[in-house]
Order: C-alpha cells, then structure tokens, then sequence
C-alpha cells in the first residue's frame, strides 16, 4: 500500500517549550508533542518536518508541517482526533491530504513572522509570555522608514546569530512593515528564508531606533558593517510568531487566516509569488 | 505616626491560580502573591481588600485593592518596585494614595466584567486559557436581544451558584452589551455588584441562545424561574475579566484604560454614576 503525505497546520504558544525541534535531552518541544499525538491517530510512529524551525518560547499561529502514513483516516481525525491527545498550548487548525511533490520545508517559497511589541508603562500580566514589553515610546514612522533598508536581497550577516548553520548569510526580504494598534507594535516580515535570531535581531535594531537612542539610517550602518557585533540586542522571543508559509498554489497546501488571531490585523495571505 | 492609605490598580492572568483570595491550604493564590509582594517593599506586613474576589481561573485587567501602610514610599515603589516580586503573571499598573475615607470593596458603586468567547472551528492554542472557545455559529444579534432581559434590578437566583454566599439574590445590571470583532464575541457587564458565577451562568444562557438551540425569550424564562437548576451550564472561567471597579469621583481612585489589552475594544471607562 503506497503511503499518504498529510500536511498541518498547526498553532503554538511555545512559552512553555524548548523550541519547535525535538532534542536528545529530555524537554519539552513541539515536535515531539505533535508527533506523539499523530502516532496516537495513525498507530504507526510519525515524523513530521516542518516549515520554519522555531526557538525556545517562540510561537506560531501557522507552522506548516508534513508527514507520511499508512493509515487511511479522513481529514478531521488529524485535526479533532490529534488535537484530543494534545496539550492545551498546541492546536492543529488544519489539516489536507497533498501529494508526493508536497515537502513543508523545501517546497515553501517563503516564510513570514510577525513581532509583537506591547507598549506600556508597566509590564503587561495578560499575555506576558506571548508578546515583548517596552516601556519607551517607539515611533513607528521611524521605524517604518528603517526597515526599509532591509528589503531586498542582502548579506544578513549583521542580524545572524553565531551559531547560526545556515551555509550563506544572503537572504531576500519580500515584504517588511511595522505597524502601531493601540498599544500594540507589530513588525510583519516576509523572506524566502530567515536566519537564526534574524527578526529578533532585526526587532532589537528597530526597537533601538524607534525610541531615538539611533538614527533611521543606523539600520543601513548595521547591515553595511556585515559584524553581528554592530547589531545591538537580541530582542526576547515572547513577542515572536511564526505565521505563514507560503507553497506554489499547484501543491495546494492548507492554509488559515493570518494570525495570531487576538490581532485584528490584515487576516488575508494573498502574495504574488516572488519573481 | 498615621496610616497611609494606598489604592492599586492589579492586572493578572489568573490561569495559574486558585481565584484571588487567600486560602488556609498551600494553593497559589492572586492575593498571596501581591500580599508577599507588598510586605517586601513596605518591610511589614500588608493585607490587602479586593473590589471584587475573582473565581480560580479568572482573569483581571483592572482588579482594584487598599491597604495600609506605615510606610513612606513613592507611589512608584507601588507599582515599579512591588512588580518586580511579583510573578509574571501579575503587575501593578497604578497606585495612588488615596484618603482614609476609600475602601475597595465597600466604596465601589459598581463592577464590570468582559467575558471574552473565541469562534472557531478549532480550539485554540493562543490564548488557549485565556478566551472560551465555541466552534458554534453564534448569532450576536440573537445575543444582544437576549441580554436586554437581564438589564435593570431582578432577583438572580436563576444566575447564582448553588453555594453563593450573598444574603440577597437581587442585583442591579447598569449595562449590557454583546459585540463581536472578528472571531471574538465580547459580553461586557456593569452591576452594582455580582452573585457567584452569575456571569459565567449568563454566558452560558447567552452562548445557548447564540447558537439557536433555544429561543431569545428563553433568556426571560430563565430569568423568572429564580431556579438555577433552569439555567443551563456554567461557562468555563477562562474568557471572564474583572476590568473596572467604579468609585465616586471624590475619592479620587487609580484609573487605566478599560481592558483586557488585547481587545481593540471601548478602551474609555467614563460612566454616569447609577442614580
């Protein structure tokens, strides 16, 4: 019997999560937990590969992933069944039969994150670990006008972390906006592939600038100097979701409205795909 | 030496926690937790006088608390200085002397609450303890209708937990809306006060009716029953927040912004005092 690839979609709050990969040690990651659900529904043991790694306490409201089974089940046991033998924070949201061509990793053409900033006096309690906390006053015009810098096709290497394995630190950026909703700061950020800690990097440099304590064009100096010591902080991960992969529409993957659904924001993922 | 008096503005993700009031078992509660907080920034001891007790699992945006204090502190030791031992899911986000004459509970002339239901068709994992999931089509319209109902002085015993303590069932509803935005559906309530779990049994009422699986008069009928074994369900607790407590404007009490923060939502909390 020839085997059925299924693609997820699948939503975490990876607060409580040593990130999306599973580990030889003994903690807790995403991975594992979905894959341990999936082998409860196809009573085989399944292994999934999905489309943008995520780290310790990052989220995502559309992490895309495949996998191959012997079982023949219809649609709704690999989202209500798997979802019954899941932990409250990891919810699969769709899920589709796709073809052999179909691969969650190397078919995506691109990758999109949104960062979340929330902006207050005092920290925030509700939803403490799901979005990053500022105190300052950003302006987001200036903001806005930074990342303009990073659009295109550079050499990252300024916003890579060391340890990052990627071969080469050339990236292109597709699509890059900030936006302000009442105390609420997001940077939406398109690739056809990140780096390790590149938006974070990328949010501590616009953060920087936001509050004034750099020039907008700081953001050119820092991604020009090629040094990851130019860069400034790594922002923390709590405000970081992983929101949609993007699939040439003949592999006909599943998708969802954009998320994280609490922000009332642009919920079509129409792109043109890139040229 | 004379008392200080000090009024708090306390925001809290009461998932982690056995409701707000301190209790004889070693359980986590709110108050514990703020009362440990308070006694390390005033270096004695500090109780703590809620506007309104919140049930395990239940959330505030705006839980407003008194003490007293020999201490001289500036009012950002109240805030800055007590969050920083306080755990991540609770922060001060205003303090204010306030005179002898302010009593959190006792000089409140209403309360109000939002409880927040999220509509998909799969449960969600952001906010997954945070908003009350319902993969039913609710009907707001239907909702709003129903509500109408409960608006002005009646005797609740319909709405009111078997083992509520409030010597009379009769309570008086100031406003009652029901709103939706996007796949949130938001009830906001404002009473003189509230029976135990009364909201959660409205929204139980509410969710019921929204689904067409009884008539909007059936909010009525309830209502006149004074039974609460003709209630329905009590809806879980993790979509409801405490997000105003309403003083006579001569007591000069802390303010913040109507919550939760992630609601795009009615964010002025200006009232005309009940007559």
């Amino acid at each position: 019997m020839s085997k059925q690839k299924v693609a997820l979609v699948v939503e975490y709050n990876g607060a409580a999560y040593k990130g999306w990969q599973a580990q030889k040690y003994d903690v807790a990651t995403v991975q594992e937990s979905l894959e341990h659900a999936l082998t409860k529904i196809a009573n085989h043991p399944v292994n999934v590969i999905c489309a943008g790694r995520t780290d310790a306490g990052v989220h995502a409201s559309a992490q895309v992933v495949h996998f191959e089974t012997d079982a023949v089940r219809p649609e709704r046991a690999w989202t209500l069944g798997v979802n019954t033998h899941l932990p409250s924070d990891i919810s699969v949201v769709a899920a589709k039969n796709v073809g052999e061509d179909f691969h969650a990793r190397f078919s995506a053409v691109s990758r999109r994150y949104r960062y979340v900033i929330y902006q207050s006096e005092f920290r925030p309690a509700i939803l403490a670990k799901q979005v990053t906390w500022t105190y300052k006053n950003l302006d987001v015009e200036r903001m806005q006008r930074a990342c303009e810098y990073f659009k295109g096709t550079h050499d990252f290497t300024s916003f890579r972390a060391v340890g990052c394995q990627a071969k080469s630190p050339v990236r292109t950026i597709l699509n890059f906006s900030v936006d302000r909703f009442g105390q609420y700061i997001v940077l939406d950020v398109r690739a056809n592939a990140f780096l390790h800690h590149m938006i974070r990097n990328f949010a501590g440099v616009l953060m920087t600038i936001g509050a004034g304590e750099q020039p907008v064009e700081w953001a050119k100096t820092v991604l020009d100097a090629k040094d990851r010591t130019q860069g400034g902080i790594t922002a923390p991960p709590f405000g970081l979701y992983f929101v949609d992969a993007e699939y040439p529409s003949e592999l006909e993957a599943p998708t969802v409205a954009l998320g994280p659904h609490f922000l009332p924001y642009k919920q079509e993922a129409e792109y043109v795909l890139p040229s």
